[in-house]
């Protein structure tokens, strides 16, 4: 990482970057209020900092020590003074803004009738962003997967997802699984998904980024903090730092039965929030796999300051084609977006106070 | 399992418990409102389901296939009728009631000037019990032990715990690492913690079952649900059901770091809540192993239904001899009661809603 | 999977596929020395088995109650009456013989002279696969990514590649880590090579599939067997049974130092084995990853059964600018090769008799 | 740790060993044939180093940043000029030689007759010690928990295992479950074990140390090898030095079926083996779980360098009232350690080549 003088002018800006390309590296270019900051894409140890040093107006040369420098706190510190976490924009939502925003709708789009249903209904509820899965990550190739596995009614459940997203003033999110979607679903929605499954799939998060829409990426179920902040920087070293981060459980510990499909991992949620600037929110719907928990693990996850929840919502789970044992009603999601409302008005002023010290041992 | 007939004789109930014990086996006679049932303790494939059946006053021999049966909420609701959780005495706290308990005190007991003054200080704060280690548990046998490393600084610690506990009106807490501890415990402490470490020693929870004393039971770090409740089953199966459950928090998954000392798993509390009807509450600080985290999980925790927190809090946490770097302030324990307890008060109408139902998938 | 009669004609069977395509499904239809048998690809809950039995020809419709059919011993067995393992053929080589195959080379292709160089001695040291990676899976975006994050330089890697295989006599391997790398590298390499991060990645193993050549792939670092089998089932429902499993450690349990990257979870081998018809490798240089670990349990490895290893070698492994630390000498390779062939030879009449019995407990 | 100057007096010594005791730690004292090397056994933080080394006699005072010093080989190295290998004896066998040792007998001793004839038939079949468990540790209590559950019956099973040693000439080793158990057991046996699920209580190690015969540490399934070493440390922190350790499968990974119990962790053998002086063994019965794999891990273990192996053996494995889908028969027993010898010889040249070097990277 760079460090430019105040006042250095655009030739000399332009002229480490020149150097740093030349050495087969990528740069990402931050101007602040008080400075810029060049941060170098790819392996730094092929270029010398001393020798950058030299360049007219380096004020320092600095090694982050950390597989993610592009969304850490202390990076954007550096050049704006400011740690500010970022909001994101997505249609008419904000994300990572002081209020909770609801991700609600089914696991897997089904037809049109249900989706157009299922939104109406989520919609009334009080969810912000309709979410609806077309391509269906599924460990069983012999599991249902998708709307998404033939390219004709992929297309087809796109539309009636932009139509419901149109219709019912949402935007909408769905899950790309491999490269081979992005082309299509950038044209019809507002959020790209990534799953547990694909989170360290490199080259897909990659054409994700070169969308420009906002990436939702959830961390793998067997993925440390470290190595889920890691993918998330291919995101942003693509040049997008639309990156809402999702904690969706992990695998449980121990033999014998864990009563959950995922462990949910909620100190997740501050980690993230110190480390990184991103907003994070919380899936209770796969970590939990179960229904009657979804109304306590969503108060928790808001008490322990998630920026939003995303939530499997079906009016009848008995017929749902996937998941449908952790999905619940549309009435139990006004009741529970109500509950989280409360519990982070309760939860607000005793937040601030504890994110003030970060602790040094 | 025997289920009696209602209205059988005692005698039918003891020429039942004969044959069964008759077969090497125990029980656990459990006489309800409705009618008694008889839980066998060992290995039922001893004795004959079809040959129980036959005995005068038995309405039904029923197989509970799960390794814990006498903390089962089920088992309960068949000689009861109902599956009201169950609270526990400690002096003059109830555990497991509508209120959540606090439980605070430095990680491990120093000097008695330090205890009282840091029993002070959390009784102050509003804590309800107090913690002090004697005998601490640690990977390293170069590590401080704690005064429990030796016989006689062992009784003079467990003095002064009773002393702070009577002076500011607290039941103790403290933890027992070996069966040798229970003796000379017993004698000063309300309640008998099992550490983590412990949680698989069936020896040390059957010899602290049998001091008739509330048991305060750590989830081991690396254990599955299923087998948490299986090990505080022995417990149970010496005749004492006072048993607090503990989530402290389990290994991190993952290759890199995690930026926490374990995982907290706050699902574990509505789980353990619907599988027994024992009291679950949560310690935060070894699951965080890290200060500012503490505030914002105990929320969490709160959230997710626990019936109470155990937190580590020092007046000078860098002098602490022992895991400094997660202790909070009596200041801070004092901010957190009073947000845990606007979380609880936010939280309880949203609860009951949700455990009315279990899920069936 | 539809069981047909001996002697179904050609005209049956193909009423059976059409009735299966008709609800959306596939097929996999293998005849065999007794039988034909006709895999359902897809979801088997939408099509009824009752109804299929009404079909002239069919003998029986079973329900095989697992995430992999295709891959499976029992299913094979079904059709053949027997239950040979799979042999597949790379250029002049055959893996899944009773001979090991040792794929050996370079982590990364640096250049045409390291490559060549290296080509050469792990030849002359019994190598029968020459290995090279292209795209580079890693968990930093700023760790040098290989001569693949450039499509010139990752044409040429593979080009000289090619010319190493062909100069030595070897079939090359080398890994896709996106579905856009598949056309190029099916162009260079015999065997394509799916990582362990990508491992859940199911569009890149239906397009690797897809190219008719045989894939490599490896477990998850997180992925239980169950698991691994169920992703290369994805593989074999493309059409492509050309599959070779490969164990290459996964995560290590518990707190503190684990003194090596992964842990190899050698039983994986007899254990997959016995599920399945396809023949498994190790790769212990990643497990390890330490170079000290290697001999030894590549000797493990060849007693626990493996078809085969893939050792990573660098004539200069402090010059290598990728896994340097894990990798060994040709002089090495040898004396590993040597040692293994022993093992081999050794073990060989002692396996056939474990491998008689199938537990049924 | 403290080394002494070549030729320091024994008063010199014994000043220093004073003086550490003076502020409450423990000391292990090594006499070497080069020097005398005082370790500081407890908290080292609590003496300046500055301070000792200003006494006479002392050479250097160097702080070895690891929980397991005395266990080190580095350590032994220091006052010995060497790094061999720890032998221990257990009656006539030797353990930790260039020849593997067999243990074998029942999981749990049934009866008398069970017990002679089992002991007859592994010692036809070649076995070097008896094993036989009377305390059974059970995850569940409801499940049979050995002749141990009662004082009795325990005291007569471990009659009969001495019997049974004595009369078929060999050493026996049996589980000590809790700090009780000590004092009858070590009347009996040979070996003392501590199984899996008590590696972490420190007092029962503290108290099998005490008694001064051998003790074989097996690994607890989630723990880290660091954190075996460490438990192992307790136990050598205690004067007893005669430590087995033991390696029997660590808790698997994923989701979904692992298909044996346990994950074998065969790294461990070669890495203990390069961080201490102490012998390794391999119990492959509890970490597969499924007999149809013993054989072939058998054969594994010994490849990667195992001192030994246990194994539990019984005449009829469907009677066995405790891990019966895991006993091999006494003929399988014979045939395993014919084959196990074979590849141990053909490993042998090559594990010293490999074992020259340890990795610095």
């Amino acid at each position: 990482m760079i460090i430019m003088r105040k006042g250095a002018t655009q030739e000399e800006i332009t002229n480490v970057v020149a150097e740093i390309k030349k050495h087969g590296l990528g740069t990402d270019v931050s101007t602040g209020e008080i400075r810029t900051v060049i941060g170098i894409i790819g392996d730094e140890t092929r270029i010398s900092a001393t020798h950058l040093e030299t360049f007219s107006g380096v004020k320092e040369v600095r090694l982050i020590e950390t597989p993610y420098k592009l969304i850490n706190r202390e990076y954007s510190a550096l050049f704006d003074g400011k740690t500010e976490s970022r909001t994101i924009n997505a249609g008419n939502v904000v994300i990572g803004t002081d209020r909770p925003v609801y991700m609600a709708g089914p696991c897997a789009i089904e037809d049109r009738e249900q989706l157009m249903q299922i939104a109406a209904q989520v919609k009334a509820a009080g969810a912000d962003i309709l979410r609806g899965g077309v391509y269906k990550p599924r460990t069983s190739v012999h599991s249902f997967q998708g709307l998404g596995s033939d390219r004709k009614t992929a297309e087809e459940a796109l539309t009636w997802l932009r139509e419901a997203g149109d219709k019912y003033d949402m935007p909408v999110i769905t899950e790309i699984r491999g490269e081979s979607h992005v082309e299509l679903v950038k044209e019809y929605a507002d959020i790209l998904q990534i799953g547990s499954r694909n989170m360290y799939d490199q080259d897909l998060l990659t054409a994700a980024a070169g969308t420009g829409k906002p990436i939702l990426l959830k961390r793998h179920f067997g993925a440390s903090i470290e190595e889920f902040l890691s993918f998330a920087e291919y995101i942003a070293a693509s040049g997008n730092k639309d990156i809402i981060l999702c904690e969706r459980g992990i695998v449980p510990v121990g033999k014998g039965k864990s009563f959950t499909r995922y462990t949910l991992d909620l100190q997740a949620v501050p980690v993230v929030q110190k480390e990184t600037y991103l907003p994070i929110v919380v899936d209770p719907s796969h970590a939990a796999g179960r229904r009657d928990l979804i109304m306590t693990m969503s108060m928790a996850a808001i008490a322990s300051g998630a920026s939003g929840l995303e939530i499997e919502v079906h009016y009848n789970a008995r017929e749902a084609r996937c998941d449908g044992q952790q999905m619940i009603t549309p009435d139990e999601l006004a009741r529970l977006i109500e509950g989280c409302n409360q519990i982070h008005n309760t939860m607000a002023p005793f937040k601030n106070n504890d994110r003030a010290e970060r602790c040094t041992n």
